[in-house]
Order: C-alpha cells, then sequence, then structure tokens
C-alpha cells in the first residue's frame, strides 16, 4: 500500500498544502498535477499586467515548478491532468498533454485544488475566439496578446464584479474605449445598489461607457449582442464571476455544496475520507449567515489549504469560515465590503437597518482628504454588526479590515464607537468613519 | 439651588460633551470657561499649519465661540480661567481677563476639561521666547510667525516623539534645516528601540540631522546646550511630550493618578461627587495592563468627553479604555502602534515574545509596494497579543487598527492568522502584513 498523497492543482488551493504537510511530514510522497504551464501564481494580479503596472507575467509567479520541486520535494508534473477520480480504487487518471498519454495513479489521500473558471453562460457566440475569460495565466497571455493589437480600439466588458471592474480600468489605462454591460441596475452586485451606484458613478468619471440595466444576449465576431442593441467591439472579456471547476469531484461522486462548489467539513475534508479540498473549488462557510457559501477568493485559498495541509499531514486544524471581505479599486476609487449586504442580510432572515455615512479619508482640512461612504447593516435588536460597504477616495477601503475584525469578534456598534483606533490628520478625522457610522447606527438600532 | 453645569475648557475634553448633555436636558444651564481665544481645535493639525499643507488656522477650529452658543445654547465665556475650585462652596474663581476681574460662579455639576500642556523641564533658558511649545493655536500663531520670519533659517526640535517628529518634518518641508535632539537611543520611545531605529534612519533618509543619546541641557538665545555640545538655532521647538494640564484639580484636593492626571472612575467623575473630568487632563484604563495610564490623544478626550457628558445629562455610560494606539507620518515613512510595547509588556509582568516581520504595502510586484515592518508583542502561553507596532511606507499604518480592534477582543494570534481581512493586488500580499506577522509568532509562542 502507498502512502501517497496526490495534489490535483498547482495554484493556491492545492500547493499551498505542501509546506504544512511537509513540516510533518519530511518524507511523505507527494505528487502534485498542473494542467497548465504555471504553478501558484496571483490571478488576481492579471488587470494589473494588462493594464501594464506589471511588466512580465512572471512577476505574478509565487513559486516556480522548479522551486516547488526543490523547496517542497514534490513530484510534479506539469501539463498533467487528472481526467476522473477513481474513490473505490483509490486512483486518478490523468492525461499528459505533453505526450498524449493516459495513465492511473494510486494515492493514499487526495487533495483537490482544481480552483475556479470564469461563468460562461451558454450564450450565442460565447466561444468565439475573441470573447475572454481571465482567470489562468495562459488567459492572460492571450488577452494581452489581442490588447496590444494595433486593431484593439473598443474593449466591451461583460459583467460589473470585481474583474469586470479592473480589467476595465485596465484598458482604461492603456486608452482603449472600453464599454461595460451590467445585467443589474448598478454595477457590484457583491454591495448594495446605493453603494453599487457610487461604483457605476465612479466608472463613468473615469471613462468607461456603461450601460446598466442591459444584459448581453450574444455574440458575433466584432460585436455583441444585448437587450439594448449591438454594440461593435475588437475585444470582449467576461467578467460575470467565478465558478468552482468541480466537475471532477461531482463525477466522483463527491458531495458539492452551494453552486456546485465541493463540500468540505471544518477541516477541508470532502464527503470522502482522506479526500480533502481546498481553494476556489471549495465550499466555506459564512460566519455571519451561517449558511455554506462559495466564495472564489485567493485569501480564502490559502488559508484553506493551510488548513487542509495541516490535517493531511497528520495535524489538527479547522478553517473558521469566511466573511466574504473583499477590495477593490477603479482608479482614484476604491471599494470594499465584508459581512452581509442589506441585501443578504434580509435573506439571512436578519432584521437588519442599513446605516449610510459621508466622512472624509482624513482630516477634513487637510489637502490629502477625500470622500468616503460607509454603510454599515446592523442587526436590530442586539446592535451586532453584521457587514459593512466602503466607497471612496485613495486611504478609504482598507478600513474594511477594522470592520471585518469587529464582526469576527461579533461586536455591536457599541463596541465599535468605544475602540480606540488611530488618528492623525494626514489619516484620519478624530472619529474614524468607520466610528462615525457606528455612532449613526446607534441611533437607528 | 442652582442647576448650573460648568464646564472649565473650550477643547474636546469639555466641550464634546455638550451635546450629548443638550440630548437629554435641553434646558439645563450650561456656563463654559475658556482662557483662550479658540474653542473645539485640532492640536494634532497644527504641524501641518506649520508645514503649509493647511493654509489658515481657523481650518483647524471645528466648532467656533459663536457656533457653541448658538447650537449648543451655552453661556460660553472666553478669555476666562478658571484659577480656583471650592468643592466645599461649590463654586469656580474666574480670572476675566479682557477686564482683568475676578468673579465666584456657582456649579451644581462641574466638568474638567483643562486638556494637556508642552512638557517644560526646568532647564536654564527654557522660559526665553525663542522656545516654543506646540499646544494651543495660540502657541502655533506664534510659532508660524517665528518660523517665517526671515532669519529663521535653523529650528531645533527637542525631542523625537509624535510631536517632535511632526514639527521636524514641517520644517523641512518648508525648506529650513532642522537639527532633533533626542536624550534616548533612538526617537520614538513609545516604541521599543528596535522599531524606534527604523524611524530616526527614515528621519535621516528625509533630510533632519539627528542627534541621538543627546540630551538637552539647556538654552542661550540663539543656541541649545547639549551633553554633546552647544548648536545654533533660530527658534526651538519643544516636543517631550504632554503632561495633563491638573494643577487647578490638585489644589481643589482631587485625587490623581499616573503623571498627576486626574483620576477618573468608568463614568469619568473624579473623587468628587458630581465634579468630572475628561480629556488630556484626565487618567485612564489601559485595557491590556491593566493599569492607570495618561494619554493625551484627541481620539481619547472626545471619547471621554462623550462618556462624561452622557452621565452628566443623567444617562448612564461608561468609558472602556484605552490601548494607547496612536499613528503618525514622517514624509514618506507611516508610523503606527497600539496595546503594549515589548518594554511595556515586561514592565507590567507580562513573559512577552516579540516578532518582527518585513513585508510589503501591496502585492510585491505592484509599483506602488513599500516596505513595511509588523512588530507583534505576543504573550508566551496564551498566544494572546499584546501589542503591534508598524513602521513603513505610504499604506502601512492605518492597518494597526485591524490590530487595536483584534486586541481589544483578546485575540491570539491563532485567531489574528484565522481573519478573513482584505486582499486584492495594490492593497495588500494575500497574507496582509499583520497576519504574515502572526503566522511568524505562531511559531515562536
Amino acid at each position: 500500500m502507498t502512502d501517497r498523497l496526490v495534489i490535483i492543482g498547482g495554484d493556491a488551493g492545492g500547493m499551498a498544502a505542501v509546506s504544512q504537510v511537509r513540516k510533518q511530514q519530511r518524507e511523505r510522497e507527494i505528487v502534485a498535477l498542473e494542467r497548465g504551464r504555471w504553478t501558484s501564481y496571483s490571478a488576481c494580479g492579471i488587470p494589473y499586467f494588462v493594464a501594464g503596472e506589471v511588466t512580465e507575467l512572471d512577476q505574478l509567479v509565487a513559486r516556480s515548478p522548479e522551486e516547488h520541486r526543490s523547496k517542497g520535494r514534490i513530484d510534479l508534473r506539469m501539463r498533467s491532468e487528472a481526467t476522473e477520480i477513481d474513490l473505490d480504487a483509490r486512483q486518478v487518471e490523468v492525461l499528459d498533454h505533453e505526450s498524449g498519454t493516459t495513465y492511473r495513479l494510486d494515492f493514499d489521500e487526495l487533495l483537490i485544488g482544481t480552483g475556479g473558471r470564469p461563468i460562461r453562460p451558454p450564450l450565442p457566440g460565447i466561444d468565439l475566439p475573441f470573447v475572454h475569460g481571465v482567470q489562468t495565466l495562459g488567459d492572460a497571455e492571450r488577452l494581452m496578446a489581442a490588447a496590444t493589437a494595433s486593431e484593439c480600439k473598443h474593449v466591451a466588458v461583460v459583467g460589473g464584479g470585481y474583474i469586470g471592474l479592473e480589467i476595465a480600468e485596465a484598458f482604461c489605462l492603456r486608452g482603449i474605449e472600453v464599454h461595460l454591460f451590467e445585467a443589474a441596475p448598478e454595477v457590484m452586485s457583491t454591495l448594495d445598489p446605493d453603494m453599487g451606484a457610487l461604483v457605476t458613478a465612479a466608472m463613468r468619471r473615469n471613462g468607461v461607457t456603461v450601460h446598466t440595466s442591459t444584459p448581453v444576449v450574444g455574440f458575433d465576431e466584432g460585436s455583441v449582442h444585448t437587450s439594448a442593441g449591438v454594440h461593435h467591439a475588437d475585444l470582449v472579456v467576461l467578467g460575470i464571476g467565478v465558478g468552482p471547476e468541480s466537475a471532477l469531484a461531482e463525477r466522483a461522486g463527491l458531495a458539492l455544496g452551494p453552486k456546485k462548489a465541493i463540500h468540505v467539513d471544518r477541516r477541508q475534508q470532502t464527503s470522502a475520507e482522506g479526500v480533502w479540498a481546498a481553494g476556489d473549488c471549495a465550499d466555506s462557510l459564512h460566519r455571519v449567515s451561517g449558511e455554506r457559501v462559495h466564495v472564489a477568493l485567493g485569501t480564502v485559498a490559502n488559508k484553506q489549504a493551510r488548513v487542509a495541509g495541516i490535517n493531511i499531514g497528520g495535524g489538527y486544524a479547522t478553517f473558521p469560515g469566511v466573511l466574504g471581505t473583499a477590495i477593490t479599486r477603479l482608479c482614484d476609487t476604491e471599494i470594499a465590503r465584508t459581512g452581509l449586504t442589506e441585501v443578504e442580510a434580509g435573506r439571512a432572515g436578519f432584521s437588519a437597518a442599513p446605516v449610510v455615512v459621508r466622512a472624509t479619508t482624513s482630516a477634513h482640512y487637510m489637502p490629502n482628504s477625500g470622500p468616503m461612504t460607509v454603510k454599515l447593516v446592523v442587526e436590530r435588536g442586539t446592535a451586532r454588526v453584521l457587514g459593512a460597504q466602503i466607497v471612496g477616495a485613495h486611504g478609504a477601503a482598507k478600513r474594511i479590515d477594522t470592520c471585518a475584525t469587529a464582526i469576527w469578534s461579533g461586536m455591536s456598534t457599541r463596541d465599535l464607537v468605544d475602540l480606540d483606533l488611530s488618528y492623525a490628520p494626514p489619516f484620519s478625522g478624530v472619529w474614524d468613519p468607520v466610528q462615525v457610522a457606528a455612532r449613526e447606527a446607534e441611533k437607528v438600532v
């Protein structure tokens, strides 16, 4: 019997587990399979590569295949795709894209870190080559080649979420005309519509032509068909969201959670003993709603893989769940959220009161001061903070971490007001905007 | 019998209580005494006025005497100094600087918000007119007049704390040669020496000539005498720290705490019934050490005054204590701290382990990425985070609020690692530097 650990996927969800296994099991046999040509890269960095802020794709690679092999002492097989998992035989079927051959690989334990993939709704023409997703460095290479082609003058972005926003910013910075199509009334549907409206306005201020309430219905080469007519585009980028890459797990019969993400327990074990999953392919517990959710974020992937690695190595660790904290930037505007939005809180059954305040990023008399809007979602009765959203000028958004830490601890608005946060005129007003919002919320709930 | 509330001091410690009283007692008679010419101003903003970033002194005034009178409906008496408190007679003796007359004023309740004053050690020549303190807007006016005089080419700053640093930066920005004298081996003694050394280096990098381990022993007109010789200076600024302005309270027989700050209970009441104190003149509970401390900061003053106002108005509120959170900027370098330093933790009887990590403010491949150093002080055994210090490039320091919120909740390094903090390449690495430090600390404790 082998004591082999097989890891499927060469990015964070799989590979961030290796060092935790190695700390406990120096001699364990570890085989890792990656279907692409890169390992441990920052997909989140791709928009900044497209924008030209990051000049070399290699800069986005945190650890190359060679480094994984030497430092992790693993048998890393590149261009090797797991095509089936046979749970009874404890085997993975592997397609070697170099040789075109297929073989079966025994495992004692398995870690599935297959990641996510851009959602591609079944629209006519969506598989045309000018329609791009942004997930792997291969995607980035193809997108960049298309973007820098001299005939690329008009870009259409479908979807106004994080990726849509960041890619729109990237093309704007390259001086290319960008049209963004969003089916909802405002972009950034991970925010409440009132906060999303601030982002829509910021996009327009920064030169993106935003078409809200305008679903895309299909594509022809060189054009995007929408509910409001046909638009010319040399290049289309999908920013509709990321779903879990869980088809392999589903075929193997593993239990799935929301959005077909692989269901895991608190130790990151799937429904099969000794089979683990982590990262964008797995589900998570939302700490506020108490529900299982699918959150595809690098932070979560790294944390889950760390927990999986500790458990695989024979230790004990649990993943405590997520708040859905996220942050992004659109030129001069910063955007962040954590916990539940007002809409989500209602859906989760909370009676929640929203509070929105306008404040400034630093003392109002400082020349670097800019506007920022903070929205808190607060449970009635208990005054517990359920969620926070921030849209504002430079320096605004990282304050979401204060909210995330407070929500993590179950703090009330009272606790938030009491907190001893930092103040100096270049950084904040004497009451941090988060506390200004909490004071306002105290009056309401 | 009167039901008069008398407030001594027209800045945050006193005046921030008014709105809380008014919410509950619309008709209460309130008399406020301010010996100077300004109310509710930002002393923290003075360095930025000296630097020229803030152009008008009035911009630092949050609420003018006229606004206090109309909005707070109070009898505000400017240039009126409380010279004695008679607790038995329930009277304050008031000197009217305009008329030169003295009168006695009955009070039912008294709120002392006399603030702080720059520490002036009894050195020869310290009362010479070219030696300035920076506390009131009057100080700022005098300092600015001296600074813009054509003969002001050399400035000496005595003490390398927050005010010393900020004033040194201000004069640097004006193109004036600045020498800073610090008795300790490093500046910023509110940090541990290893972190202070980073600030000393940053000051030098930004053109300030820093003389460490160089106590000042006295002054002559135009020169500063130090342990290492005599230096020419057209102007001297004291940045040795701020002590409580508590002489009045002491003479009245009120109990005093550390550094002679007025001792208050959790509701901000002094040792005398119906006599309250808030702000830089009062003491506080340090939540980590459990000891009484004197912390002179605008955030604390506003919070304490709010609590005092609620209680005076007949409500119930308590001040939950401080962590000593503070932040400042020195040109390209940001500096912040919260909780206990390694030195303070040792003094408070903790067995604490320090962890120092170097990270970057944003993803290492982003052009806006700069270095940042995080130091965590962690209790052995429990792994509870006792304190944090940050020195780094733009974007580094406000992260101290995450640490402050975590310490407030009694979090361990494990909790800090688990937190769902925000990540996107322009803002952070995938593990926030605070979490990188917490992970490192986990290995140590």
